[in-house]
């Protein structure tokens, strides 16, 4: 199943998009896709339920705007220098062990919604990433577990402003938590429809041009291992986003370093879950 | 006014505790302490509704067990090396400009609730703070608005495991987040209620022997300070919490370091924010 919501930022509906594309408005299930959704067995009861009501469902006009697939999740965690030749154009070297860092949830977007560059910033970076949406509370799993605590996968662009992340004192945080910086979608799938995730194609264009191609079977470290370590350090909630690392290519690495202006548009994709396209305004502009 | 939550974990209601210390049951305003609650003014609007219901609320029994005083904030910040002599004992320098991080969510608690030593944890530290809970959405305020956005204080324990934190690859996050590494309150006291929050005295025993105390007037960035430097990398969200670090004393500075052992008792307050203890059990008991 294709988890979707749709709708102005703040009033979205769920929704699914089916095989065909066709998108369907689900409101009359009564549930949005929320932790208590996830926790509760919602992607089950929603696919029962649409056995029997999908025909009542409306189906939602193409161009309407998309919102993130999951609302309000607890926590966005990401893992840092997780494909090897990222971790090289980093100039850093390969962790023995995953690098976690979070977003701010008040960074996450809709798919196509705009990039604001943020006030200031010289060094906005894009970086395509394979994220996890948790189903059911984890703690202390171990990475033959690891699957069942998993609802599905969804396309996560996690913006980075490398002045703010790096030369400005301590942690990530600072430069990855900026307003628009994760846009989240089109779609969360539900993992029955990814045969493999550690063998999907995974891409980002800047103005048209190829950045980033890479292939989730180059990760460091693994879905399943990845959600088996976190689920030692912290309890992994219903709803919670994990974005799995970057592949090679970003605009720090290149020679010279490019980073994205006002004007810049970012395309991204990655097999099975489908693509998202982002628009750069100057703060300014914006606001 | 003083906020409470009270109840069964995950099921808390909302109270206030009077100034003769009689606490009351306010479910009866129609609302909890969330994002929601703080956005749309529900600060003012339950003083003004006290003021009519006072009589007709129920007094809560004085053992009852207390919850965070706010309900799923959508993020915890941190500041760290935020005291001077906290920064040398950490084998620190005083920082430029502040240094953020942040805590899951998922290791909020109320304020007297068990803490449990993590799986493996051999360095489990303690870390006195005043926390600012956020009225509404701040982003790039002057350090001259920043109070405005304030909707009050809370007293916080930012558990850290030293382990986790400073020697397991990466950023701090790894230690900060375990479950119960974030016990909030007593209560939240609105802002209006502490004439000045840069001048307060607060400390931390374990098993009875002081191990922290100091005054708020020593923190390297104040109050308006942070709120304003955040506002800048991220929109702060109506119940954010932000922690502004801890002074010298922590367990880790000590010679010999000394860690958090099942059975130790932790006790701390700050002045007019109340105080809170937390009972340490190893995580085998627990579960």
């Amino acid at each position: 199943m294709k988890l979707i919501r749709f709708g102005e930022a703040g009033e979205e509906k769920p929704g699914v998009e089916l095989e065909d594309g066709m998108r369907l408005d689900v409101s009359g299930f009564g549930a949005d896709y929320d932790d208590d959704f996830f926790g509760k067995g919602g992607i089950h009861k929603l696919e029962a339920w649409l056995k029997s009501n999908k025909s009542s469902c409306e189906v939602i006009p193409p161009d309407i705007r998309l919102g993130p697939p999951v609302k309000k999740p607890s926590k966005l965690i990401c893992i840092g220098l997780n494909y090897a030749k990222h971790a090289e154009e980093s100039g850093a070297t390969i962790p023995d062990e995953p690098v976690i860092f979070f977003k701010a949830t008040s960074a996450i977007v809709g798919p196509n919604d705009k990039l604001i560059i943020p006030k200031g910033s010289q060094k906005t970076d894009w970086e395509v990433e394979l994220a996890i949406v948790i189903e059911k509370k984890a703690n202390y799993v171990s990475k033959d577990e690891a699957m069942d605590y998993v609802a599905g996968y969804v396309l996560h662009n996690d913006y980075s402003e490398r002045e703010f992340q790096l030369e400005r004192s301590g942690q990530w945080v600072k430069g990855k938590s900026c307003d628009t910086f994760a846009p989240l979608g089109p779609y969360l799938i539900t993992k029955d429809e990814i045969s493999d995730p550690q063998n999907l194609g995974l891409w980002l264009k800047l103005n048209g041009e190829i950045k980033q191609q890479s292939n989730t079977n180059d990760m460091v470290f693994g879905i399943s291992e990845i959600v088996s370590y976190l689920s030692q350090f912290m309890s992994l909630m219903p709803g919670d986003i994990i974005s799995t690392g970057t592949p090679f290519g970003v605009g720090m690495g290149l020679k010279p370093q490019r980073y994205i202006k006002p004007g810049d548009t970012i395309e991204l994709g990655i097999e099975g879950l489908g693509a998202s396209k982002q628009h750069a305004v100057a703060w300014e502009d914006f606001s």
